[in-house]
């Protein structure tokens, strides 16, 4: 009997210390018990109330969880161990796919969407975190005309800690970009990309500058709008960034405003703007950056031929290009590496960098992004 | 035959043209078809496609809406004719609340919400509408370091257009909260504080001003953190406020630093944590504004007692404040007609403001903050 009892209580005592470890995530709306995670093996848990449903599930990192119903319809569960990072999820609800009321909401996946974050190290994660001790930049949020698009407009623009009291000292601009069915919001919000760069500058790793994000005109998906091709998708984003988002911003920010002064960097879909945009507008920019590009159409066979050939002369394109960036996640299969192979091949000089362990998915992007900023404006 | 006939057409007719008063809402994400709103008739349409569920209502300004099922699954409902102005909604999916897929998120209602909006005509929308041909301020968001709460917090600060270029020139600050169950997006996002100021500085209605909005600490429903009192809901607010709030503007923005320019205005809640903050520190305020506010704890028969006796000496507090100001929607009973009433009757002048035909809604606070703003600073 006494044994009994010993294991019993060893059974409570180690339930106990597992479920210690489940804690609300960072992603959580205020006072929101769940969604949990451990922070140990890496589980994600989930609850939601829903007497009067029939069957749900949870969708995360391309897997549904069936969830299972109590007594008072309160329906849980947990997830396999998951990749570090910051995820898109959705409940199902008898067959309709909803944000969870717990959960912030991120836009990604072509709407409001909800989101968790699995945390890495405080190590591993200190480059993208907030550090009180490090004098921080600032988000803003600015609206303006549109004469491609003849309508109101909106990003967001970084400026660092400095920028308020440095006089008329002037900064060399990064115009980055968000992936397919993301917005203007994504790189601070699911990006972090504030910390990133108040860490970078406070180390010493990059340069202080203004970065603007905008959005790429690629936040529905693909085939929402009807006849649209895929050369088309979000393809005025070029026009709206060369005529109505650099002038606007050179003339209310202090903007270095000559092209060794001036780097674009996208993720997906905005890498796809990128490239587009770069490569056929050298005499504007000079440090191009793709993390996870959507570059399919680029043939690595046939590399020199793209973009009206403008890798055909190795040369000059290695005497115009002063960093040419190319990156993606170890777990997806963008084709950044044989993109940046091909042109190591015809002697194009390129970075490629591989985030070890991860998808297509945020935390290959901070990681991109960090890796990318330190090439800038050297 | 030939009758039957022109009587079809003319009904198919009067339905195209009723059909084409249906636009997409302004609130939708890119590309959503719905909801709709009827620009005449005010009314909204809202479509899920949920195959699966066997019953879906929409929950719109207090009613509940059945939805009807068409024979490929998905769900439609047409509103009776709404108020103008933004209303938060959510559709109920076989008894589980959920937001529609289709809408922008908006935090309110204590987690991330569907919301509408009912357009006024352009030009009763006009001052919170962004106009291109003013100059535009910033909203920039901040992170700073919260010593009384010991951790990472975000705030918005609006600055005016000219803020850029106006050198050593100092301007007062408004401090501008939100209601229960909102945060400090809430302004900017379902206010639109910043076309008001933008609009309203142009027209030489208002000083240019800065404008701080952070968590009032009440973005979760009373009740969610147990053991809470009505009295502590919310009230760590001031100490950040006055400890951490403060000096971070002040030592980062061109912020006048005495009480004659410095405000303070909040909605519901916000106008709680006004009065709370504001009455008991007049050595740190001069225009104090509640909206809607949430000061059903003053009795107009005692108002000579409340905050220690602050109203007791008519002449003292008239000297003290320059601008009292309360207001709410004509169709809410949250009192701010008696208490305003109350105050005059014992001397203590103030200003009243009613918003006709509004409840206790976004629409009644964006008038609340445009009548309040000219009798700040002048």
């Amino acid at each position: 009997m006494k044994k009994v009892f010993i294991i019993a209580s060893l059974s409570l005592l180690f339930s106990a210390v597992a479920n210690a470890q489940f804690v609300p995530a960072q992603t959580n709306i205020p006072c929101a018990e769940f969604p949990k995670v451990n922070l140990e093996t890496r589980q994600a848990q989930f609850q939601i109330m829903a007497p009067e449903a029939k069957e749900v599930q949870v969708d995360i990192c391309s897997k549904k969880y069936p969830m299972t119903r109590d007594d008072k319809g309160v329906w849980s569960a947990t997830t396999d161990p998951l990749v570090v990072g910051f995820h898109y999820y959705a409940l199902i609800v008898d067959g309709v796919r909803v944000n969870d009321p717990a959960s912030e909401t991120f836009y990604g996946c072509s709407q409001q969407t909800s989101g968790i974050e699995i945390p890495e190290s405080p190590a591993e994660a200190a480059y993208y975190t907030f550090n009180k001790d490090v004098p921080h930049g600032q988000v803003r949020e600015c609206q303006y005309f549109s004469e491609v698009e003849g309508q109101a407009r909106r990003c967001f623009v970084y400026t660092p800690a400095e920028y308020e009291k440095s006089g008329d000292k002037k900064y060399p601009v990064l115009y980055l970009q968000h992936g397919m069915g993301e917005d203007e919001r994504g790189w601070h919000q699911q990006g972090h990309m504030q910390n990133i760069m108040d860490n970078q500058i406070a180390a010493g790793k990059c340069v202080p500058m203004i970065v603007v994000m905008d959005y790429g005109n690629c936040g529905y998906g693909f085939g929402a709008k009807k006849g649209e091709s895929m050369q088309e998708f979000g393809a005025l984003f070029t026009p709206i960034l060369l005529k109505d988002v650099i002038p606007f911003i050179e003339s209310n920010f202090r903007a270095l405003s000559d092209r060794d002064h001036r780097a674009m960097a996208g993720l997906s879909w905005g890498g796809f703007e990128t490239f587009n945009t770069t490569m056929t507008n050298l005499d504007k920019f000079s440090y191009i950056g793709a993390f996870s590009g959507a570059l399919f159409a680029i043939r690595p066979e046939a590399v020199k031929t793209a973009y009206n050939g403008v890798w055909a002369d190795a040369d000059k394109f290695n005497s115009q290009v002063h960093a040419l960036f190319l990156s993606m996640g170890s777990e997806e299969t963008f084709g950044a590496d044989k993109l940046s192979e091909a042109l190591t091949n015809i002697g194009i000089k390129n970075t490629y960098y591989s985030s070890p362990g991860t998808h297509h998915e945020w935390l290959t992007w901070r990681r991109c992004f960090n890796e990318f900023l330190p090439l800038c404006f050297k």
